[in-house]
């Protein structure tokens, strides 16, 4: 495989009606473009569309009828090759396209460049990612159609995650419900912790193979890894992004003689069950908002239910940091990354409360500096290291296509 | 209400089709005879009943049908009073009932003194525990009948986890399923974890309500707690003694993804779901056996799925320590208890494997050493003590009886 320099990576994220892109040189590994089609089959589908080159940075709003995801990428070449808000002139610049890809079953533990057999594997684990799967089997298609001579490559979510021994990833479940039908955690946001424990170990100055810490991914989804050396040894999130920490409106952990006893009670349909958990719950089902920020302002005008639905976020993402510390012994970071993660002084401050016996201590002032970039917030007593780490996913997929067409294995 | 010594109380666990009892002088705390009734209305009923009197101390076993509960209590009340193995000329003489009661939800955070108002609102809770209340309900009203004279006292398996902070028992769920359907954590096995944390500040030489423990009820049932100043204020199971650890045939926590995707799946109805997570998951669905000693057995001669189901269950429990010692930020002594607790090494063990960091480390030879009673099984640096304590519900029971009918309150 001939790769020429400078290289250019389309990263992409396909959803059931949008498509998520970011364009990168990866010489400089600068996003050069980025950009959303949503509402794809959908009255008022658009695109917005953002030039990231110094020159021209800005923003581009298309709001047109978008039929389907090769109608959507179709209008995404046209963009970039635009001789106004454009970064390229042609399609064949483009030397590969990450694709996020969400499950990867036990199949993936490797980023992978696409190919037909490829392609069929993604197809068999439909079944444990039924939303999720064909829409990213969707957008390798459109785009081996629109970049034909771009190398095509699958990140993903799950492969990070493959490292967790079988007492992380097994559930006391028939055994027959692991062998025959893949029931087991896989874990998920695989590419963020990956990408934050690097960043990490370089900030800190210490090998990966020789750091571990605790990764607490706070976005819409949420999900928490411990990382020993370098690899996922257990997570969250289970066989779907359902489990774990309390989210926007997915309840994370219950106990499922819960689910059993509302679908007896308020006789739930399993799809009613689903929508219950997945959409209806998490802070949303506490307190009828699933945004931090505007929970922690009705919170300072003394709403109680966004007072507890708070104490229960930090709560339960304080408890897996306990567990992790118990799976990892030693730790020498805890990261906080993502929307919440990052942004929220007040969430980390939940998630730490009461961890000082435990080596885990905030300083409070730099906890609530209004700083942005890798920083560190302990106090100078903590024996580990707290760290805010702005994740980048899609420079995360950008590194790994590069690194797998070169023909390197990602994960260890 | 007068009471006179020596005061006789006879403890009754009441089950749907078993009834098993204890009678204690509460002069010297001693059990004089304890026996289980069983497979009331089915075939090959039978009582086993022991004396345990010094003096004539052994077994008798009575095969005969038994149709009822009355029945059962009846025969059970002939046994006591019998010439050669009875303790009791008459009726009479047992001054009060303890009925162990499983579920109290919100309304009861005390033992209480049963009468009628106490009834009906244990009928109230019937939703919460199908199963057991009714079968708790039935034994204490046969109770008063064949001791009329006797005061009857309800010692609820939740009623000690009631003093949990919002942020321990609410789930991230739906605000009304909580306000209408009383959906939250109640949590178990109290009796146990106060037992055994009350044996553990005295054996510390501290005040209770100075102490922080975990306590690890491991049994046939398995819950932990987080016992803080002798209040609880965390526990894994939840609305449901579904949850938290793994069990002989209880799942414990998995992702409630993947009941929805059972259902789904395999087209589960909800009664097979429940019969599938409660009857043929934990240790028997991973190995096939449900038993901790038959499976180390196996794990011995090398059985790889109980050598895996042994380090699943293992690595569960040391989670949950960590978690609590995240909740408690100091602690004092961890607690094992009930069957496996008290007498598997292997699995404690496992549970504390790599804990030496966060201050728990277990003696090998301390751990190992064949030994009955309270015992401290921790290296000398070890900063949390680890302590080995037989629980014993029944005198804890009766202990809160005698309590109760003086008029005192039991929680605090």
């Amino acid at each position: 495989m001939e790769i020429t320099e400078p290289m250019k990576i389309l990263v992409i994220n396909a959803g059931s009606s949008s498509i998520k892109y970011q364009l990168f040189d990866m010489q400089t590994e600068q996003a050069l473009a980025a950009g959303l089609v949503e509402r794809i089959n959908e009255p008022n589908s658009r695109i917005k569309h953002r030039l990231l080159d110094g020159h021209h940075a800005g923003e581009t709003v298309l709001d047109m009828p978008i039929e389907n995801h090769h109608q959507g990428l179709s209008q995404v070449a046209r963009l970039l090759m635009d001789d106004t808000v454009g970064v390229i002139r042609q399609p064949d610049e483009i030397d590969a396209v990450g694709h996020r890809a969400v499950h990867g079953g036990e199949t993936f533990n490797q980023t992978s460049v696409i190919d037909e057999a490829v392609k069929k594997k993604m197809r068999a684990l439909i079944p444990l990612a039924p939303l999720h799967n064909p829409a990213n089997i969707t957008g390798i298609e459109v785009a081996e159609q629109i970049f034909p001579k771009a190398v095509q490559v699958a990140v993903f979510d799950t492969a990070f995650h493959q490292t967790m021994p079988p007492a992380a990833y097994r559930y006391a479940l028939p055994d027959e419900l692991y062998q025959h039908h893949g029931i087991r955690a896989y874990g998920f946001h695989g590419t963020s912790h990956l990408y934050v424990s690097k960043v990490a170990a370089d900030y800190l100055g210490q090998p990966a193979n020789k750091t571990n810490l605790i990764t607490a991914h706070l976005g819409n989804g949420c999900s928490i890894c411990a990382v020993q050396g370098g690899q996922s040894v257990d997570t969250s999130m289970g066989l779907t992004p359902l489990a774990g920490l309390i989210m926007g409106t997915r309840s994370g952990d219950i106990d499922p003689g819960v689910l059993l006893f509302l679908q007896r009670k308020l006789n739930l349909s399993v799809d009613e069950a689903d929508r219950l958990l997945n959409k209806k719950s998490g802070l949303q089902g506490i307190c009828g908002l699933n945004d931090v920020r505007d929970i922690q302002n009705q919170q300072a005008e003394g709403n109680q239910s966004a007072e507890l639905a708070l104490e229960m976020y930090g709560y339960r993402i304080k408890k897996y940091i306990g567990a992790y510390l118990a799976v990892l012994g030693q730790v020498d970071g805890l990261i906080f990354t993502a929307g919440v993660g990052e942004n929220s002084a007040y969430i980390r401050n939940l998630a730490c409360r009461g961890l000082a016996p435990l080596g885990i201590e905030l300083d409070r002032a730099k906890n609530e500096a209004n700083s942005t970039g890798i920083r560190e917030i302990q106090t100078e007593s903590s024996r580990v290291k707290i760290l805010v780490i702005p994740t980048n996913e899609e420079l995360e997929i950008a590194r790994q296509t590069w690194s797998t067409i070169r023909g390197g294995h990602y994960y260890e």
